[in-house]
């Protein structure tokens, strides 16, 4: 198997085949959801919560690794198991709204999803150029992201 | 979004791109079986089945398809839900062994997995290589690559 190191500026081609592999992989696995919270302290009782997320099991935690490594943001989270499942999940997660803004729609932009799930990528670009823009602040702008966030794969809404 | 015709000869640069996003989307959505299911006409009264499948909703067909097309070989079946699920699944499968030797391994050497699904693809490809050679039809070479297939992600091995 070829060496993880692929990042080196003189290893353009495979630099490429990591970026659309990444792309391939989060079809698979990654989830863009813009979920609404419970936050007593925000305007409006509650606040927007957009995350790219791709979960993977123990096993293949480097590979999230060289996920984080690459777009040079984000963490990687423990989730402990308690079912019947003898493998720990780990969630590579982005949250930030500039680092989502500047790093992973650009990336997504360039290196699209081939599967439905492009659909979901539009409407979370979509929210996430309006909050740069600070329009989740005024209420027509906040209403407006809670019909877009409606129409996503929604997680935890807590309405 | 791009076009879907990437599979001109004057687009290599898509087409590598297109390679990688499905080593990508293998890496999640991909798997390696090595099932063994009975089979009296056989000469130990059981067949080795390896199979590679790309599994996805209703909704995604179109990149099956595109897949399918890629690859020049395989079938799309369509596995009916009759859970609470609202979508049906299909599954895009290459069964035949010389399909599996000519096409789908030299393209997983290429463009290699990143995550630990590597490793049953490397013992999926152990037992490709032992069946062209027709190892399978005698007791050493069925014995090892029972073996092998117990170290499988299997899924429905009837022993």
């Amino acid at each position: 198997m070829p060496s993880d190191n692929v990042f080196g500026a003189d290893n353009q081609q495979e630099r490429l085949e990591m970026a659309s592999w990444i792309s391939g992989f989060t079809d698979g696995e990654g989830s863009f959801s813009i979920s609404v919270i419970k936050n007593s302290t925000t305007r409006f009782g509650k606040q927007i919560f957009p995350e790219f997320v791709i979960t993977q099991g123990a096993k293949s935690l480097k590979a999230l690794e060289n996920i984080k490594k690459f777009f040079g943001c984000g963490s990687i989270v423990l989730n402990k198991r308690y079912d019947n499942h003898n493998e720990d999940l780990y969630r590579y997660c982005v949250r930030s709204i500039s680092e989502l803004n500047e790093k992973i729609i650009p990336f997504f932009d360039r290196f699209y999803l081939r599967t439905y799930k492009q659909n979901d990528f539009i409407l979370f670009k979509k929210v996430i150029k309006m909050m740069v823009k600070k329009e989740h602040l005024n209420k027509r702008g906040w209403d407006k992201i809670l019909v877009i966030a409606s129409k996503t794969n929604r997680k935890k809404n807590r309405f």
